[in-house]
C-alpha cells in the first residue's frame, strides 16, 4: 500500500492527471488474461521529466511502478499484483516520421495500427504486426517483443528497435542504439529492454526502422486433410526458396469455428495461409511457385487472391478465430508455444492427445512459418484445474522438444511458474542478477518473468 | 605474467595443443590494426570442457583470456594487450545446417565464406558479408556483431542469431535463445554477447538463421559528378519503395586508386554500386526502376551487370579498393563512423576539410544505404601524430551529427579513448556494471571497449 505522503508527492507531479477513484483503479486492474489486481494509483506523463521524477519518488517511497500501454497482453504483464503506481502512456503519443532516414520516432503510447499507417501514407514500412495491433502501443510491443504473422519474413519488434531512451529504475536516463542503422559503440542494450516487460526500466522514446513497403500483397488459402500434410507443404515452400510475408495455419477445429462464425463454408483437417509480398511481377511469378508445391501435399482445395479485396477474404478465416472462438466456452486459456518448424505436427498431435487427455477442448492454429503455435484450451470455469494440467504437460513437451513456451506474448506472471522449466538455474541467476543490478530497489513491475 | 603453475595446469588440459614458443606468441600477437601485444601462452581448445577448465583456472591464476578468430579485426579486439592465453578457435570448426529448420549450428571457428558456401549450395542463404569473409570466423563476427554491404537488406550479425551456447567469465555455462525463430522467455540475452569484444564470455556455439537464396543477383555502377549527388541518388532510390541488396559508395580517390589498380578507366567525382537481388522478373523489374532514378541525378556514366560474369566485373572497382590503397601510403588508419543517412555529403566534405587541414590524404568509400562509410587516412609513419588529430576531430563531428565511432569494427582499443565521446557517463557506468557483474576478475579480454 503506497503511503499518503507519496501520493502527495506523485499530485505535486501530476495534479489531475494523479487518479485515486475506484473507476480508474478497476480499468487498470487488468488486461488480456482479465487477471485483476487494483492499483494504488494511475498516472498520465506528458514526458520524460515526469517520468524520472516519479522513478525516484519510486525509490524513495518503495512502491511499485507498472508501466501500461493498451493492456491487450496476453500473460499479464501489465498487471500491478503488488499494487503500486500504473504509469499509462495514453497522453505520450508524439510520431515523427524521417522518410529520408526511413525511420519513426515513437513515443511509447503511438498505436501499432497508427504507426503503419502514418508509415504506408508515404511508402514506408512497420513489420510487426501483433493480432492486437489495432490497439496495442508501440511501448507494449518493445516491452513484449511483440510477433505476429509477418514476423517470418521480416523479424519480430527487435529487429526493428534502432534506439531506445529509457529511465533505468534508479531514476537515469540513458539512450541506447541512438537510432542508427549501425552501431557497435559499446555492448548493445537494446535487446536487454526489448523483451523485458517492463521490469528493467521505462522506454519513453523509440527509434524504429522502416523499410520499402511492398508494392502489394497477394495470398493463397490451402486446405489439407491433415496438419501433417499441410505442415509438408509448408516446409517445402520454405525449402523451395520462397520465404513468404506469412505462412499461417490452422487447425480442424479453428476452421470449423471460423467457418460457422463467417457463414464461409470450409471443411478441412488443417489449412494453411501463405502470403507473398513484393512487386507484383514477384508476387504474381511466387504464387505460381507456391501453387506448384502445393499441389504435391494432397491439397484438398485452394483459394487465392488476385486483388486487395479478395485479399481480405482469403485472409477471412484466419482472422475471425479470435472473435469465433471466444463464443466456443466462457474461458479460453491461450498458449503461444514455439516449437522446431519440423516438429509442428508432433506438437499438434500432442496437444490433441493432452486434451482427450484432460477431456477439454482444444483449438490449434499459429504462426507455421517460425514454429509458433496457438494453443487455446477452451474451457468452463470448473474445468481451470484441468486446463492447468494440461498446460503443465504442453510446456513440459515443448521444453523437452527443444521449444520454448512463449514466442511472443512474454512470461509476465501467467507462465512464471515454468519459467524454472525452460531456463537452466544458471541462466535464471546471471537474468535476476542483472535484474537487481539494474533495480536494486525491486520497485520496476515487481512479481514478473521470475518467480518470487 | 602468467605463473609457471598456471601453465603446468594449462598443459594438462591441452598437452601439446598449449604452446608457448616464439613463433606461435609473435603470430597470435597482433590482427589487422598491426599492433602487436605478446600473450604468455596459446591454446587451441577442441571441445566446450577445455574452455570451461581454463576459464576456471583463469579465476584461480588471475590470468586473462583473449578469444581470437582469425585475427582480421580492425579495432584490436584480439590482441592481448595485458598479456594472458588466447584461446584460438582453429580446431572448433564444426559446421551442422539444418536444412528443414533453415538453420546452422556452428562452432565458433568456421569461416564465414565456408558457412555461406555450405547454405548456399542447397539453396540457402546467410547474408552478413564482412570484408574479411573469406577468412573472418563467425566466432568473430559474432564478438564485432560484423557488418557488409548486404546489411542494408537483411540487417548485421546480431539479426541472425537465433541462439549462443556461452561460456560465462566465471565458468557457468549457458544457452541463449535456443535457435528458436521466436523466443520471449526471460531476457534476450543474444545481443548482449553478439558485440561484446569477447569481454562478457566465450561462445562456443552459435544457431544462425537461414534465409532461402535469392535466385539473382545483379548490379548498377553508376558514376556522378559529386559525392552530393550520388547520395542525393540513393536517397532518392530508397524513397522510391526499393530497397537493394546494398548500395555502396565511392569517393573520387577511391575510384582513382582502383581504376589504376585494375586497369579499368574510369573517372568520377563518386560512384554508387546498386546491387538488387531476388528472384530474375523482380531484379529485371527494379534494376529498370533504379536506372530511371538515376537518370534524375546528374549521371555522369553506368555499368549494369546482365549475368553472373558481369556482376563481378561492375563489383570490380569497389572490390579492388582495399588492395589498391593498401600500395598508397605505409599506414592506414581506417575507421568506419556511421551517420544518419541524409548527412552523408556533409560528413564528407567535413573529413575532406580536415584532411586538409593536417595535410594527409584520405580515401572515403562505404555503405551508403546504412550510413556507414569508411574513412582512410593514408600516412607515412612521421604523420601518425597528425592522423590522430584528424580521428578526433572526425569522431567529435561524428557524435555531435548524431552518428556513431563505430558501425561494425567494434571499439576495441584503438577507439576506446573515445568511448566517453560516444556514450553518456550513466551508459558507461551500467555498461561497466554489467561487465563486472559477469567478470568479477577481470579476465575475459581486458582492457577492450572502455578505458581502464
Amino acid at each position: 500500500m503506497i503511503s499518503e505522503k507519496a501520493l502527495r508527492e506523485l499530485k505535486k507531479i501530476y495534479g489531475k492527471r494523479l487518479k485515486t477513484d475506484a473507476v480508474h483503479k478497476i480499468a487498470y486492474s487488468y488486461d488480456a488474461t482479465r487477471i485483476e489486481y487494483e492499483p494504488d494509483a494511475v498516472v498520465f506523463p506528458i514526458n520524460e521529466t515526469e517520468i524520472i521524477k516519479t522513478v525516484k519518488l519510486a525509490n524513495t517511497y518503495k512502491f511499485p511502478i507498472i508501466p501500461r500501454g493498451s493492456g491487450t497482453g496476453f500473460s499479464g504483464g501489465a498487471i500491478p499484483i503488488k499494487g503500486g503506481i500504473v504509469i499509462s502512456f495514453s497522453r505520450m503519443s508524439r510520431l515523427e516520421i524521417l522518410k529520408e532516414e526511413m525511420l519513426a520516432i515513437v513515443e511509447p503510447g503511438v498505436i501499432t495500427a497508427e504507426l503503419q499507417r502514418r508509415a504506408e501514407k508515404i511508402g514506408l514500412f512497420y513489420p510487426p504486426d501483433p493480432a492486437s495491433l489495432k490497439n496495442s502501443t508501440i511501448g507494449g510491443n518493445i516491452a513484449e517483443n511483440a510477433g505476429g504473422p509477418r514476423c517470418l519474413k521480416y523479424g519480430v519488434t527487435k529487429n526493428y528497435v534502432l534506439g531506445l531512451d529509457v529511465v533505468l529504475p534508479t531514476g537515469e536516463k540513458i539512450s541506447v542504439g541512438k537510432g542508427l542503422q549501425k552501431n557497435v559503440a559499446g555492448y548493445d542494450l537494446i535487446s536487454l529492454f526489448v523483451g523485458c516487460e517492463g521490469t528493467l526500466g521505462i522506454v519513453t522514446k523509440a527509434y524504429l526502422k522502416l523499410i520499402p513497403k511492398p508494392e502489394i500483397a497477394r495470398s493463397i488459402r490451402a486446405d489439407f486433410t491433415s496438419v501433417r500434410d499441410a505442415s509438408e507443404a509448408a516446409t517445402d515452400i520454405l525449402s523451395s526458396g520462397i520465404l513468404p510475408a506469412a505462412l499461417e495455419f490452422m487447425d480442424r477445429k479453428s476452421i470449423e469455428a471460423a467457418s460457422t462464425y463467417t457463414g464461409e463454408k470450409v471443411s478441412a483437417g488443417a489449412s494453411l495461409i501463405i502470403q507473398i509480398d513484393g512487386s507484383e511481377e514477384t508476387v504474381k511469378h511466387e504464387i505460381e511457385r507456391v501453387k506448384k508445391v502445393l499441389q504435391r501435399h494432397n491439397l484438398k482445395g485452394i483459394k487465392i487472391s488476385m486483388n486487395d479485396e479478395q485479399e481480405e477474404e482469403v485472409w477471412q478465416l484466419r482472422r475471425s478465430i479470435s472473435p469465433a472462438i471466444a463464443t466456443l466456452k466462457p474461458i479460453k486459456v491461450n498458449e503461444d508455444v514455439v516449437v522446431p518448424r519440423s516438429k509442428i505436427p508432433d506438437a499438434v498431435d500432442f496437444v490433441y492427445a493432452i486434451a482427450e487427455k484432460f477431456k477439454i477442448e482444444v483449438i490449434v492454429f499459429g504462426h507455421m512459418g517460425d514454429g509458433n503455435i496457438h494453443v487455446n484450451f477452451m474451457i468452463e470455469e470448473n474445468e481451470r484445474e484441468r486446463a492447468e494440467q494440461a498446460v503443465g504437460e504442453l510446456f513440459k513437451w515443448v521444453v523437452a522438444h527443444g521449444g520454448a513456451i512463449s514466442g511472443e506474448h512474454g512470461i509476465g506472471i501467467t507462465k512464471s511458474e515454468f519459467i524454472n522449466l525452460q531456463l537452466k538455474k544458471e541462466e535464471i541467476v546471471i537474468m535476476r542478477k542483472i535484474k537487481s543490478l539494474l533495480d536494486p530497489n525491486n520497485i520496476m513491475n515487481p512479481g514478473k518473468i521470475f518467480q518470487e
